[in-house]
């Protein structure tokens, strides 16, 4: 089965924004087998919208459609597929129902052309969108299913998972075949360094699809394959998996769904060790990250982002001498905000970063970059140092992340007690 | 002029690659005055190239194809033009000589196919590519361009502005067009208020078109004007701000490229005033955001991470019998906290965050999304409490945005000594 995708809005043709969503169904389609016949973007330009899913609709049994759900005048997705069918609108009062309830729940103002979200073309079949007031619809015409949904990044992936891809699978039940997929989580490396390491292993041979997915800090490797059976697909994509992590071992912190944050937080809380963190260069990424996790509050006692001279002395109790003698960026000072953060906390662990995020503050022999890590447990205390490339908030981002990878390799090694 | 765009390659709809050529494209051609008139990706598939050239030269005057110009078999984007038109290929024999003197200088193989990308459809201009061997072409039909560069990032950026965009600018005169931007960036407001407020604003009357971009927490209204003088552009720009602003104006925080944290920053660092910064459910994210402003080391002290309730007694000093009473998350703690970092950190001001960010740890009295967020300034000290809806990310990303929205407002509005 081919599939095609439109996506609507004059913020993607004027280059406000980057279209973030056909990526994703792309991905999430040939996770099902299926085939992409093509992707368009267009502008709110009813006819233009017309042709495009005429142009889509020739060479595709469906097409997805993302964007201009709206409730403003400028979301015109609903009214251009109806007049491209010739069709009416009608309010579904289940939809409406829905949306009025999610706005009094919020306390939100209700405003006329809120109704318009729960107006659909006639035939149609609303979709729920249970992360926000935009709800899509499929259209089933001359056999072919048109499924449109919000252009919102986050609104659109909960609904092609929840609401559009079943829908499509009910519709085309023969054109699935089983797909098996393995992600694979990477770390300091880079792709091109990832790319030649597995050069060697024949993975089309072992009938799985490797592509790479850069998203800084972070490499996602996607093994994938399709058979018939689904046993056979699970099959190759084990094999493919132990074939990358034996030549990628130590840079591979997660699979699947896993995020580096909740790998820490499970680790933490499996060995019922508690946690305080010191931040410096990191201004508090390192602990926001570790507070994305629900239940953090379990292991995680408190943080001192100890951004002046002062408070690494006051709050941690880093002598001014060691400041003053070898920089609040130097191994010294990061040693000692990780045995102090611990100490102050009274927990297992102390976690510390300090850095030359930049712009400025960079000298030839601690140029920007320049970051230590330390990590003190109350007998010995690590301390790593890096030297992180790009601007503030990439060497914010890269830095926190090697802290809560110090961590994880600790505890991955470790056993309390 | 209306441009459109192609990008071909089997890479982009198997979901190998994600297409980062388009957006830079879609920058390039606005900034030239021209419209984008709509996107297209193909496979490397001889009709579908056709078909979709076919389609965007419909509704363009120009197109810039991007892909599948390398030496192999599946780069076929040259002959599937050419069969689009009906033309045979010739081989440009200026082309072909660089290419060689190319593979010469760095030793690289010569084989056969590389002369393939010195072959260009009957009546093509071939443009050089200065950082490959795949060279591009453009080939004028019917008083349309069709301009063609390979897929690699880098030489197609380096084609565009040194091949493409001259080339169309020469072909297309008195098309160029002065554009003025404009970007209102507003809080605590939801997108169909702000439609419904802005609803009596004849923009198009003044020559000014309005976007409007949702992005949590933020709403962002672009207003855009092309003109043939530069000047009127930007003072119907003006003029429209002007309308915005009057209607919005307690709820923009800033314009253009500035960020919430970036205002405050200016505002805290212009007015030589310090911070300090207690957090219990944003976890460190109000401070992660102060500080991805370079030069924060000037104004923000320290800040504090108070996860335990122990944490909040011992380095804020809120007495126990207070979070007892009122608990963790309340007014009377809140306040506590914004003065008890004021007093710790030695700081002009004192900003707090405490609420329940979830998914647990809610009651009746205080359901999930509960915040309290204080400023003190060692007169007097504010507190607002809000009901924040959403996930756990959410809520957080919320509290820190009113967090640093009521420090704005205090800093407006306020005047030092």
């Amino acid at each position: 089965m081919k599939v095609g995708i439109l996506t609507i809005g004059n913020e993607l043709t004027s280059g406000k924004t980057q279209d973030t969503n056909s990526s994703f169904i792309v991905r999430e389609v040939n996770r099902q087998g299926w085939e992409v016949a093509m992707m368009m973007a267009v502008g709110d330009d009813t006819p233009e919208i017309g042709k495009a899913l005429a142009h889509i609709l020739a060479a595709a049994d469906a097409v997805i459609v993302t964007g201009g759900l709206g409730p403003t005048a400028d979301d015109i997705t609903t009214d251009a597929i109806a007049a491209a069918f010739g069709l009416k609108l009608y309010t579904d009062e289940t939809a409406l129902e829905k949306i009025r309830q999610r706005f009094a729940k919020r306390n939100y103002h209700w405003t006329g052309n809120n109704a318009k979200q729960a107006m659909f073309p006639e035939g149609a079949e609303p979709i729920a969108n249970p992360v926000g007031t935009a709800w899509g619809f499929s259209l089933k015409r001359d056999g072919k299913i048109v499924a449109v949904m919000p252009g919102v990044p986050v609104e659109a992936r909960q609904m092609l998972t929840d609401g559009v891809i079943p829908r499509l699978r009910r519709e085309f039940p023969h054109a699935a075949r089983h797909v098996a997929v393995k992600i694979i989580k990477l770390s300091g490396i880079g792709e091109s360094s990832v790319d030649q390491i597995l050069a060697p292993v024949d993975f089309a041979g072992m009938g799985v699809a490797l592509g790479s997915y850069p998203n800084f800090p972070e490499i996602q490797l996607a093994l994938t394959a399709r058979d018939a059976d689904q046993g056979t697909a699970e099959e190759r994509v084990r094999a493919a998996a132990v074939a990358v992590t034996e030549k990628l071992k130590k840079h591979i912190f997660a699979f699947d769904g896993d995020t580096l944050e909740g790998v820490v937080a499970a680790l933490l809380t499996e060995k019922h060790l508690t946690l305080a963190v010191a931040e410096s260069c990191t201004g508090g990424l390192i602990t926001d990250r570790l507070t994305d996790v629900p239940g953090s509050s379990l292991f995680l006692e408190r943080a001192a982002v100890t951004y002046s001279n002062l408070s690494k002395s006051e709050l941690l109790g880093v002598p001014e001498e060691v400041i003053g003698k070898f920089g609040a960026v130097s191994r010294e000072t990061a040693i000692l905000m990780a045995e102090g953060v611990r100490r102050i906390g009274h927990t297992d662990l102390g976690l510390a970063a300090t850095g030359i995020a930049g712009p400025s503050g960079g000298t030839d022999v601690k140029p920007v970059g320049t970051v230590f890590i330390a990590l003190a447990d109350g007998r010995t205390t690590v301390c790593r140092d890096f030297l992180l490339a790009g601007g503030r908030r990439r060497i914010k981002v890269a830095a926190s992340q090697f802290a809560l990878i110090l961590l994880k390799d600790y505890l991955s090694g470790h056993e309390h007690g």
